[in-house]
Order: structure tokens, then C-alpha cells, then sequence
């Protein structure tokens, strides 16, 4: 038996017939869609190696799930990291840093632009039923949202900017809003349209070029722009002992002025995966929309122009269609 | 009236006659000894562009406190950031951050390396009669050690790792070692002699070309190595979701691996200044040794000579003497 799948080899992708996913004990999933992450672009230009099928952003029907059959057939979305089962962090039931743990799609682990994928069961999470397929597949770039609020406290009279107004950074400035006590939001880009999409539900808006006038001014910047120049608008913009959150990978290594660092004493702190359960819940509630940022979905068959439109400037999140 | 004093033109350093300083309603102290600091030597490098007398560790006497009678003629240490008085940070009595501070001998204000220097009497702190002349010197550099408990928590099971055997390395060793309950202090560094004067009071020590092997191990990392390789060595040795302290302060901006603080989730800190109260205390108390850190004395008409020993590789601190 074959599938369709996007694959990647060093510096190209390509739409391939590989052979289904052995289930292996693990559940198998077919994908109904797929969604097209920043990561995913540059895991293409190269980012960390990568070679077979990308992809960590997906909602499916479980086709067989040896261990837990209560899942048979049921629509679900994935957690991304599949630990060792065995280390203790795994045993706290958070296998995000397990040392030995595969990644959807990213780390020795096939992923979801393929019409099948496989999982283990336990990072499985069944999807309510009043949530669409189109904002099922937002799970995962929305719980990596909710993921910095695991690694900055936010504060009542906390002012907060968000550098980038794609889809994860609008995303981040909605989480942000909606599950924070913040005094203000703001959302700091390069697109008029995109900062209108984005500025409701109370979120300011700013253009990068006029950020200038609020240097020193926040309390929290979450750097989302993956670009190379918005580390450092982060540190101007943030307050002495402010502090800096990195939530785009990006490939390359940007110079940074570490003396700015220690002399303002800014916290510069990683964030990247968050949990779904608090996301699906979002979803469901409708604290959040995400279906406003679906720029595109194009059929599997045509992923890689789909993955050449998800890289143009301004375009917003891309789905990738598997029926 | 004239008076001895280093003077930095920037990329040079000599001795100069200089009119005494002017006291303005701020105490004049007469110096008794200078310590050299690392940031001194990056200043005569260029760092931050600053010109004038260099120096901010120091003991001295209080030869006028106009608005402070009871200081006149006491043995004095002095907290080296002078705030505008007026801002939100200085009215809650902490001018670290104000943005209108001077910082003695660093920031727009002459410096310790001189026979005479001025600072605002609310930054002086008389100095205990049990705490030497010498010992009173490191009190700013042991305060700026302490400043790293005020930036990140460290808890009764931390493994915490201290890169560099320089002075600042083994005072923050020290100082982590006396004043938290960590698990374990472990000094990294290149001098076999430096970690044998370290591996006392219960730190253990380790040669940075053994460290490899203790990659992902530590809770908290503090660079206090001031080189560029420091920072990559920080990433190796932290654990995810742990937290590498910046302490040193570099002219230069190292490369970094930003995707590698996303991916393992490491916090990114930078730590400053202290404040001197708790570090008198220690002092007084006899709680962290100091004296075995003075590798050398100079006069201060020596101060040039004094400067090139003390960026010579492996020597500890070296003190100015004015008398």
C-alpha cells in the first residue's frame, strides 16, 4: 500500500508515493488537513537536517489505535513531541524535553503532509464536536501560543508587545488577550490589513516603523517575526529587567549585543510547545478565532506550490486538503 | 588643587593631574584603594565609548558629606549607580535602572582610580571596623555576585555551574555557595590553581575541557567568563527549561544559536549590580572570603603598569593603592 506525502530532502521538497506508516503498536491517523507552519518552510531552506515529511499542524480520523481502541475512528488532533515513555519526564506526563523524544514532522518523525500518519496513542486528543476541521488544525500553532504564558508570568498592569503579525504572532497577541490580565496588547508589524485583522478584541496595533516611539516601554515582548532583525527591536523595546520571549525558530544565528543584555538585565527566555487540552478548550468556547487566518488551502497533490505560496510575503496560514 | 588620576582616552590609558572633583552637594571621598574590574579593561578596549576616570570598587573616607554630617570622616564603600533621585526606581529607592543615572566610572561620571572621587551620600555605606581595607574593596564586585539570587531562583535541588575561574567567577561561586541551599555549586574554569583556591567551602571544580560530559546537567548556569565561547558553553551545560545567567560584561557581540533557547526552552538572564548591604553583611560576618582573590597591590602612580598585570592572563585581582 502507498500514500501521497510531501517529502523533503536537504533544500527540496517534492510530492512522492511512500509506503503507508507501520502502525508499530502506535495509532495510525488519516489526515483530513494539514496546516503550513513557518518551522516547516525552514526545514525546507535546511533548518536542523530534516529529510522525510514535514508537517505538525494537522486534524484526522484515528484508523486504528491498538492500545486505546476508545479512539477508533474518532476526529482528533495530535501533541507533536513523543517522548521515550520512560524518563521522568515522560513519567510526569510531559514529554516535551524528553531527550530520546521524536517530533512530528520535525525531529525523526514522519509528519502530517502525507494522506497518513502515525502517533502514539496517549498524544492523541479527540476533538469537540462544534469545532471545524479548519480550526481543529490551529491546535497546535495555538497551544505553542498559550506556551508562553508556561514561561512568563504576566502581570495586571503588564504592558505587552507582540513583534509580527503573521499567524503565530497575531495568534500570540489573541492568546495573550484572551487568557491574560495584561493592561495592553500590542501587535507590532509590516501590514496594514493584517493589524486590522488583528486589532480587535482589544489588541493595539503598531507599525514597525513607528515602534521607535515606544522603546523601553514593555514589560513582556514576544519576539514571533522569525526574522533576523527582531531580536533586536525586542531589546529596544523592552523595559530594564523586562523580559524578551523567543517563540520563532529560525534558522541562522543572529548577532546579538549581549552587554544590553546584562546592563538592562532583560530575561531573554525560550518558548515552544504548549499543551493542547487549555487550546482545544479555547477552540471550543470560541474565546479565540483562528478561521480569519486561513489565507489558502490547496489539495495535498498541489502541496508544493502550497508551500511556495505559504513562504510569499503577507500570505497567512495555508491549508493543505487530504479528501 | 590638582590630584592624581587614570585617565581613559578611548583605546588609551595614562596618569594624569586633574583638578579635583567639584562637589555639587554630593560627598567627597578621599580613595584609600581601587580594585581593577574586568569592565575596567574593556573600557580602556573602547566599551561603551566611555571617557574619564575609570573605577567603581573602592574604599575611602568621607572628606565632605554636605548633606549627610554624620558620614564626615568614615570609612565608606559606595554603591556605584547614581540615580536622578526623581523617577519612579529612585523614589522606590533603587536607581539601578533609572535612565537618567550616572554609574561611577563607568557611565558619565569619573571614577575610583583617582586620589579623590564624589558620589551622592545616599550611595555610602560605612564600612564595618572588622572588614579590611582590602576586603572592602570587593564589596561591589561580591554585591554584583549576589545580584544573581535577584534574578533567578535557585532551589534546594539546583545543580547550578559557574563558568570561569576569573574573580568574578569565583565570587559568584562563593556567593551562591554561602547564601542559597543549591544542591550543588560546581566551578568551571581553565587554571588548575584558580579551582584549587575555589574547591574550598564546598564547591566542587571542573576543567572546562572535562565539561563536555556534563552537557544538559545544570539547573543554572552563570557566565561569568566574559569570553565569547562562554555563552556556547552555557547552552551545552544547561538543561532544558533551565537558566543561564549573564554576568560578565563583554565588548563585542558573540554569536549565538537563538533556535537553540526556542527548542530547549532556556531562560536567557542578565545580572548587573548588587546592592551593598547584604554584601557588608557577608563581609562582616566572615561569611566568603575574599583577601585570597588580591593577586597584586600597585600605587596608584603605577596604575598603567597596574592595568597591563591585571589583563594578564591568570592573575586574580589587582588593587590600587593612593596612599
Amino acid at each position: 500500500m502507498k500514500m501521497k506525502a510531501l517529502r523533503i530532502d536537504p533544500g527540496n521538497l517534492q510530492l512522492s508515493d511512500v509506503p503507508l506508516p507501520a502502525a508499530d503498536g502506535e495509532a495510525v491517523v488519516r489526515v483530513i488537513k494539514s496546516g503550513i507552519c513557518g518551522t516547516d518552510l525552514e526545514l525546507v531552506k535546511g533548518y536542523s537536517g530534516f529529510t522525510g515529511t514535514p508537517g505538525h499542524e494537522f486534524v484526522g480520523i484515528v484508523e486504528s489505535a491498538p492500545d486505546s481502541p476508545g479512539l477508533d475512528a474518532k476526529r482528533v488532533v495530535g501533541e507533536i513531541n513523543a517522548g521515550c515513555g520512560e524518563c521522568e519526564l515522560c513519567r510526569s506526563g510531559d514529554p516535551r524535553h524528553c531527550p530520546g523524544r521524536t517530533v512530528l514532522g520535525i525531529v525523526g518523525r514522519d509528519g502530517a503532509h502525507a494522506e497518513y500518519l502515525k502517533l502514539p496513542s496517549r498524544n492523541l486528543f479527540e476533538v469537540p464536536e462544534n469545532v471545524s476541521d479548519e480550526a481543529a488544525v490551529f491546535t497546535e500553532p495555538l497551544a505553542a501560543a498559550l506556551g508562553i504564558m508556561e514561561r512568563v508570568d504576566i502581570n495586571t498592569d503588564d504592558k505587552v508587545a507582540v513583534i509580527g503579525d503573521g499567524k503565530l504572532g497575531i495568534l500570540s497577541a489573541r492568546a495573550l488577550r484572551a487568557t491574560t490580565d495584561a493592561k495592553s496588547v500590542t501587535l507590532i508589524g509590516k501590514y496594514d490589513e493584517k493589524l486590522k485583522l488583528a486589532g480587535k478584541d482589544g489588541i493595539e496595533t503598531l507599525m514597525a516603523d513607528q515602534a521607535g516611539q515606544m522603546n523601553g516601554f514593555f514589560d513582556v515582548v514576544v519576539e514571533a517575526s522569525g526574522s533576523e532583525t527582531g531580536f533586536a527591536s525586542a531589546l529596544d523595546l523592552v523595559k530594564p529587567r523586562g523580559s524578551i520571549v523567543l517563540k520563532s525558530t529560525f534558522h541562522g544565528t543572529p548577532t546579538w549585543e549581549a552587554s544590553r543584555v546584562v546592563v538592562a538585565e532583560v530575561s531573554v527566555v525560550g518558548s515552544r510547545c504548549g499543551r493542547f487540552a487549555p487550546a482545544l478548550s479555547l477552540l471550543s468556547s470560541n474565546q479565540i478565532n483562528v478561521e480569519d487566518l486561513i489565507s489558502e488551502e490547496f489539495s495535498l497533490t498541489n502541496g508544493v506550490a502550497a508551500f511556495e505560496r505559504a513562504g510569499t510575503k503577507g500570505v497567512l496560514k495555508v491549508l493543505l486538503s487530504m479528501g
